[in-house]
């Protein structure tokens, strides 16, 4: 029997989703539920419902799994602890500094209700999260990188695109190649915000605009930008569509450590990833969640979850016996 | 309270545990077990009994967790099974094809005495599997890569001293690089043995051997050598000493794989392995599923388990409040 999924939000996570479903042997879309007027969805898969999230609560016996497709900032600290009430939920929420109140929110809702509620899944939190606590359980006596990029950061072309006289932007983090080599020398180098990444800006201006107060106004952005060694190009809109409209990205946790009677040996642990596509691997994370949450419903389990929780085997399609035989 | 651990085997393996041990914050090293006689062994831990293998029974109450230091070619076979039917074993059993038996044997013994027994730790069959499953089950639609080194490979380096007219030897496996570029790349190239692993010996030769017809019987040899390039050296056994006394690996888990409706963003997730000490390492994994293999026995699990089967959160001293606040 296939996991009926359900996706609430159809943004670019929630067009992710529905894709990532779709190529998934043990899954089927059950419905796509919308703020929006349900008439205004055009959605890719034929034959599914998209309805109206006020009705969501009539779907409670026809969905094993909802994967919730909103924001960070508003939508899933009010839509997570909501919607585990009535159904098994996985998000994506990614706001490091807030995870122990929205796990706090979510498994109180959770558990009450008798769900099973996966949150923060994807590559950072996620995947990236995983590295670490990995590489901190083994080499406990070490020290932890993590360098992101080259990718674009939605946040920070958000900042840009509200200076005064920017029309569009385009923002790329991208780690400092000496930074990297340094610590894959094994040097524990102690290395300062400038030192590890650079900040690369393509920028639209609108007409009239004055550029070099632009790009002083971004390059002094506290916290965005100030700290950083920051490029400003300024191109035509043509230009940033037509060599800026993906969204690449990525980076790389490292841990270094050491073992030994006197601390002779040195051992370098390094998790990188490099994607196309941030949204659309952020989303075939979240069904190997999705597929994990059902597992831990199956038994029984019920309340908040994260990636560290889930025995990796039931992020999996195939059955323990083929893991163990072919990827142990 | 600290978990108790008992070491059974003091070799290389067994050493790396009991410092590995000493350098855990939540253990305590309770006893050495030994074939030998215990007054022959001198052990770095001040305090800690060794003990005669033949009287662990009488430990039974004394000890959390045994780490089983045997060799996956003969002791593990019979070891692991024999003590998971007393204690809660932890073991390194490396040979891949074997796994499933393996697996079988110590299910029945730890299911049916109520011991929770974790087999296969280390790095591959370990953390490299860890890799592999989870990059699996993220991308399913995908291409799997496995190279090891630069390292020594302690099997291929008695094959060679195996050779008439070797003395001693040592063996190191190594990457190619234009490979791992090939793969780094996206071009999913398709490899055949000899395109992903070069092979580099350095031998001692007995007094008055013939060193071409050493040469070409190591070069010739089925399985080991014939399918790759290798190169032989010649050395003293000086300088054998001097230079190759160390036993580091490593390597590197790849899976490229492709997601979005045409299959059109490409995604590739790397996790390598740098190691000064194999064996230091893999004692390093060992301790933190005897640490998961407490928790998982505490809880009231029993029977056989994989690193596959383990929430990650399992494995780390830190507490799921702490490593959700900081490692998440």
């Amino acid at each position: 029997m296939s996991i009926r999924i359900g996706i609430i939000g159809y943004g670019n996570l929630g067009k992710g989703v529905e894709i990532a479903v779709n190529a998934a042997p043990d899954m089927e879309l059950a419905a796509v539920f919308t703020r929006r007027d349900p008439a205004s969805l055009q959605i890719r898969s034929a034959g599914v419902p998209v309805v109206s999230v006020s009705e969501i609560e009539d779907w409670k016996d026809k969905i094993d799994v909802c994967v919730i497709c909103g924001g960070s900032a508003t939508d899933l600290p009010e839509q997570t602890p909501k919607y585990a009430a009535m159904f098994h939920v996985v998000d994506s929420f990614d706001t490091h500094a807030r995870i122990p109140e929205h796990f706090a929110n979510t498994d109180a809702a959770a558990a009450a209700s008798g769900h099973v509620a996966v949150i923060s899944c994807g590559w950072d939190p996620g995947m990236f999260s995983l590295a670490r606590v990995y590489a901190n359980a083994i080499l406990p006596d070490g020290k932890d990188y993590t360098f992101w990029g080259k990718g674009v950061s939605q946040g920070h072309s958000d900042a840009i695109r509200r200076v005064p006289g920017v029309k569009d932007a385009r923002q790329y983090t991208i780690p400092v190649e000496s930074a990297l080599e340094a610590v894959r020398s094994g040097a524990d180098p102690e290395l300062t915000t400038r030192q590890k990444h650079t900040r690369e800006c393509f920028v639209v201006l609108e007409e009239g605009a004055d550029a070099a107060a632009v790009e002083k106004q971004i390059k002094e952005m506290p916290n965005y930008f100030a700290d950083y060694d920051t490029t400003v190009h300024f191109i035509s809109e043509e230009e940033l569509r037509r060599d800026h409209s993906t969204l690449p990205h990525g980076g790389i946790v490292f841990r270094t450590g050491c073992t030994g009677a006197d601390k002779e040996h040195r051992h370098i642990i390094e998790y990188s990833l490099k994607l196309d596509s941030n949204p659309e691997f952020t989303t075939s994370v979240l069904i190997a969640c999705a597929r994990a949450a059902y597992k831990m419903a199956q038994e029984g389990q019920k309340g908040c979850r994260t990636m560290l929780d889930i025995p990796p085997a039931y992020l999996s399609a195939q059955s323990p016996e083929e893991l163990r035989a072919h990827l142990l």
